[in-house]
């Protein structure tokens, strides 16, 4: 099933489960208000879930609206975690070579994951606000899962077990602010401001077998001021599947439901595929011409982000943004 | 107010009000079940909290019971948002001087804040559960506040006035996961386990003047394995108040309801007032002696974090935990 979060003036919005081709969509009331509490009590809510979205998919449910993702907030508008991996390890080795560095070993074995903000997560058609363009404005095109309870110590094979849904985000960062505040030993903070994620949230079922083994197997698109600059693949090249990622968390700490855990920027080594942040272009230019060519965003630009299935479907909707300074 | 939130097997808990000498409780059903909700809607739930408040410290509240810190979870049992400072720059200072290193001039102007996981806290009697007694298990000292919404770019003085509650926090620290996991670049992650917060979360009038600018001016005591360790006066040295540390966070996102934010471990430049984490006690005896002579925690041990009031009356009861193996 997929399910989205409408905007109705209160924090959590408003829970919605949407049509497998995105034109229709149903209010969930009745079984639940918001994402959090499904996500609380899955067991007993998604299978009621489950069964208004195979009403909705066949054209029987009663009160079906034409789905408009211009009203939604991110699936879960504010959440309880929000972990971020850079498990496509070709960007972290664009990023040291860049700067002439190599990639510890330990990279290869062991994931890198920050912790993000997540009290405030904006909607797919929200303006990215940022008080400066100095800041060095970029997107990142990632792929994300929420999960259910996974318990300190589980393995990944177990970890897998615990994600409920998929998405995509966008990660913003603000690139100008990053060298200071990683000079300051404590990692992301204001670098990293509020993240997005797509219209809809779905479940496995709904990705058929491009999901395997913990990796999503299709083309992240990104387009950027209308031109498509990247047609990446999400599945071969990422070195740590989300089981990894989420046993890297429980390693030390129980993971509860409604944590968020992203991939990092999908990358791929065949640069003809283009790039899912503007930094990753950057370093391409630097390895190749000594410096970067490529300008971060500007207020107006627009960054589109979006994944299609075989069926060339739009699966989650599209993340379509503008950037845009303070009111 | 002073406000609990107790154990009933559900996520969240219960909330409940609780005297100004922790001797009774009173349920807060009627006005509110959770404290987030209290939170998202301050300005109307917090004065009927009040009113109960009044009725339960004259004693008239009709269903008045014993309170009993044992039944509490974190006032916050998750949140959206744990962002802990490190502003007393003391704390810093001997860290650095102890590795024979200096501290960056920028520190003293600009502070250093992580993001810490926060779908998870334990409760101020709970077990801290570590996998191996090797990862150096410390326990860290910390003042907190939650806060209402700020908005993107307010400034220190605005951001105070967000400040809704003030409690305690032992914000557990694995010492040898961090440098490997510093190293890495990304911050803080594995080596900072659940945080546990104090029995209650109380109002800044409770406070009275030690409350001044947005630092709390009273001496955190701190006990291991029944021995006070600790004696830290948390208000004169804290280099940035929780109006700054707030506004950090701000410079790029807004704050929404229901953020903790911490003070880092309480410190002093004061030997003599002992310590509020045991690597910093550590750093002392490296500046000394040359090497640490002091071990990190072991099963068994015990923690007790309190603060009195100048009445010598407990002001959000103790933080009283075990080091415990995983069952």
């Amino acid at each position: 099933m997929k399910l989205a979060t409408y905007k109705d003036g209160s924090r959590d919005g408003q829970l919605v489960v949407v049509s497998r081709d995105l034109t229709t969509a149903h209010y969930a009331t009745g079984i639940a208000d918001t994402l959090q509490q499904v996500l609380d009590d899955w067991s007993f809510l998604a299978p009621q879930l489950q069964d208004l979205s195979v009403e909705l998919n066949h054209g029987r449910a009663r009160h079906a609206f034409a789905f408009d993702a211009a009203r939604c907030m991110a699936p879960l508008p504010r959440a309880y975690q929000w972990a971020d991996g850079s498990a496509y390890l070709n960007h972290v080795e664009l990023v040291r070579k860049a700067r002439g560095a190599e990639v510890p070993a330990s990279f290869y074995t062991d994931p890198l994951m920050y912790q993000g903000g997540s009290d405030d997560f904006i909607g797919p058609r929200d303006p990215v606000v940022v008080a400066s363009e100095a800041f060095g404005i970029d997107f990142e095109a990632e792929i994300a899962v929420v999960t259910g309870d996974v318990r300190m110590g589980a393995a990944p094979e177990q970890a897998l077990d615990g994600i409920r849904l998929v998405m995509l985000a966008n990660d913003v960062s603000l690139r100008n602010l990053i060298p200071d505040e990683l000079a300051k030993g404590f990692g992301f903070f204001q670098s990293k401001p509020a993240t997005a994620f797509s219209p809809v949230a779905v479940t496995l079922d709904e990705l058929g077998d491009a999901w395997q083994g913990g990796r999503l197997h299709l083309t992240l698109q990104s387009t950027w001021n209308g031109r498509k600059v990247g047609m990446c693949e999400a599945g071969p090249e990422m070195t740590f599947h989300f089981g990894q990622l989420i046993a890297h968390i429980c390693k030390t700490r129980n993971v509860r439901a409604g944590s968020i855990v992203g991939s990092g920027t999908v990358s791929n080594k065949d640069w003809a595929r283009g790039y899912s942040c503007i930094a990753e272009k950057r370093c391409i230019e630097t390895i190749v011409d000594g410096k970067p060519q490529t300008g971060f965003m500007q207020y107006g630009d627009t960054i589109r982000i979006e994944m299609k299935g075989r069926d060339g479907q739009s699966i989650f909707g599209a993340i379509d943004q503008e950037i845009a300074a303070p009111a």
